[in-house]
């Protein structure tokens, strides 16, 4: 096989310039692994005057992402636009219609219309590959749906946001409180447009759809991922978790329980021992977990130019080199419906309060624990310099009901001030 | 696509009997990823007559392996025997020459025949696929060999053999002599029947051999790996590395240098910190470095019959689905002869040695140092209560000819008692 794949790249920012940089860079090895050359025929952009760092000129130009998508010399549509509509999905529906296979980097995209688009494809005969929307330069996507393909899987997790893992362990470092830590990360352009996408875990959410989806065989189900996000997360909070062996990370969850699929994105508290304690800084981590496999942990960078140029990269080569696997590892109409659980799971869960300081405090607390069927697994309680007393509970395992009904105990106490903080402490 | 994939199996042992619960279990689920049918058409092992608790009455019986490897109703041939060569080698040859794709595990077969086979498959239209031959459960193959395809290698590292980190961790945790843990370690079946291959770094050196071949796109060059096993680590230089914050792992690591390829598989000394340094027990942990990439770092089971089967499944699904891919990730015949270096690389090394206690006798040491053009980085006399002093040196990067010129220098001082030990530091 020499006939040249032939690319149309649509978007040259960071992650477009990077991929067209390894194909320049690297045609020779490229050629050596697929057989085959990887070509760029056109590209497309916003603006078209602008030094990007790579050299264009051997590219056809489009102004218009869509006539990109469906040109003659396009065997392969690489959509690195990003945005849940407009322009990406126009362009990648156009491809499809037309035949293209499709490389996407787009998250979002896929979280809302990931279902319909790997319906078109198969109609088609295209594939959608998209291995750089999850995790960076981790190629998880492929070691979930090939890697562990012959497995029934039992639970995904994952720390996929690096911009929240750098603010949480940056307060953790550094003993600063979220907001000024916040700052700075925008200071150093870590954090997207909209922030949310980031803190509020949305970003996040999209990935573990993504990979929700591949594990249990069920349609992309975003919105049933229930979002939490780490703007109320406390150096407090953070100082008395590590005090007890603890980190707290964004961490996404997705389990398949007796009463459906369940998919968390929110804060966690996670041995500080364990690989997933241990992520410092943007680092991203994803464990999979497998009947047979058992627990495989992936480890990497989840942004910047070429980590995920690399995955981009991957999904071509694997299209060169003639593999054809559906969008979510099987066919997209035989992808179940969502029967979405929330968060049955049991869990222990960390517990922090503020106590009047006044006899029987503690014990009214412990009594709303009781009645809500919770038991104390380690309890703290702190000096009494101040009129209030912070007092730490680790839980043994209980559910989110039986939890959410001690919550609205605590408040009918007349002994807690302010708001309790219950944060679910994941078995990793 | 709705026909059959069937498999002729031979070798029944852990692995072999695994690969046939996760087919009869998962039926369903494997033809829904793949759309098809995984079957066994044939089985074959040394024993016939032996309960391995699994259903074998649906599959045909051939003692011959090569017979079973040639069978008319066999797509694939899985060969999980083991041994360099004898049956097996026979088999797969036998299965490539009648047009079979091959899975194996076989990493010895593979680090010393694997060219000769991967040419001969290459001329038939065959694939030969051997994710399970690494690191057990960890999809490492894959990842390199695809999810990296579009990097350059830059490094690939390993702690590749579950026994040997068992044992050093082991030695650590319980502060017994490498002596006494291997006794324990043989008496829990741990070790090969030949103990040499694991605690040799033998079985870990044929599973670097193979990463290097799909890593720099030479012939696997398992004569070229510089081995030294564990049977020398003590107890005394555990505790002295994890003091300056330092664990000794038995890594692998294979870069290609400006003098050529180097490989080695050798106690070294890495950052008690890093995921190399946190490994524990028999787990196993890949760490693959690419141009774009950066660092990527796998960890999951290295052995079992759960991970490994499910390693094997990979292959034989990425089959059914139509991957073909090169044995080594691009043609045989384009793979390069290796030009080995010999740990051309510099790197810091830790050194611990007896000394006479009398004046003058560290002179001497830091004399023959800097002779040989070595700096210390750190080092550490010890109280003198006997008449010898252990001394304990960090060395700043040095080559390792410039090393054993002061292993040399020091013999010739007079003041060290015994064999100075040293022990490379690796930057990971």
């Amino acid at each position: 096989m020499s006939t040249p794949l032939r690319l149309g790249i649509a978007g040259l920012g960071t992650v477009g310039t990077g991929v067209i940089k390894i194909i320049q860079k690297h045609a020779d090895l490229l050629t050596d692994r697929t057989g085959r050359p990887i070509t760029i025929s056109a590209v497309s952009a916003r603006t078209r005057d602008k030094d990007r760092g790579v050299d264009l000129s051997g590219y056809a130009w489009e102004d218009d992402p869509v006539a990109l998508a469906t040109r003659e010399d396009v065997d392969v549509f690489v959509e690195l636009m990003g945005g849940a509509d407009g322009p990406a999905k126009a362009a990648t529906e156009a491809a499809i219609a037309a035949g293209k296979d499709v490389v996407t980097a787009n998250k979002a995209m896929l979280a809302i219309h990931g279902q319909d688009l790997a319906e078109a494809a198969e109609e088609k005969g295209a594939v959608i590959r998209f291995e750089a929307a999850v995790a960076g330069g981790i190629p998880v996507v492929k070691a979930l749906t090939e890697g562990l393909a012959g497995n029934k899987t039992l639970r995904v997790m994952g720390v996929m946001n690096g911009t929240c893992n750098y603010i949480l362990t940056r307060m953790e470092s550094a003993g600063l409180p979220y907001d000024e830590v916040f700052e700075e990360a925008n200071a150093l352009g870590y954090l997207e447009a909209d922030p949310t996408l980031d803190v509020g875990g949305i970003d996040a959410g999209h990935k573990l759809a993504l990979l929700s989806a591949i594990a249990f065989g069920t349609k992309v189900a975003f919105e049933d991922v229930e979002l939490e996000g780490i703007e109320r997360i406390s150096i407090e909070d953070i100082r008395q978790a590590a005090d007890m062996g603890f980190r707290i990370k964004l961490l996404g969850v997705a389990q398949m329980t007796g009463r459906g699929l369940e998919q968390r994105m929110s804060p966690c508290l996670v041995p500080a021992s364990s690989p997933l304690g241990q992520l410092e800084n943007a680092t991203n981590m994803v464990v999979l977990e497998g009947d047979a496999a058992g627990q495989i942990v992936l480890r990497g960078a989840g942004a910047g130019e070429g980590p995920t140029a690399s995955a981009v990269m991957s999904d071509v080569l694997d299209i060169a080199r003639g593999f054809r696997v559906s969008t979510f590892g099987r066919p997209a109409s035989t992808l179940t419906d969502v029967v979405s659980a929330k968060a049955t799971a049991a869990a222990p869960y960390y517990l922090r309060m503020e106590l009047q300081d006044k006899p029987g405090a503690l014990a009214k607390v412990a009594t709303v624990l009781g009645e809500a069927g919770i038991s104390i697994d380690r309890m703290r309680q702190y000096g009494h310099a101040e009129t209030t007393a912070p007092v730490l509970i680790v839980t043994h395992k209980t559910t989110r009901d039986a939890l959410d009904h001690a919550m609205t105990g605590f408040a009918a106490t007349g002994v807690v001030v302010g708001d309790p903080v219950a944060i679910r402490i994941e078995a990793v």
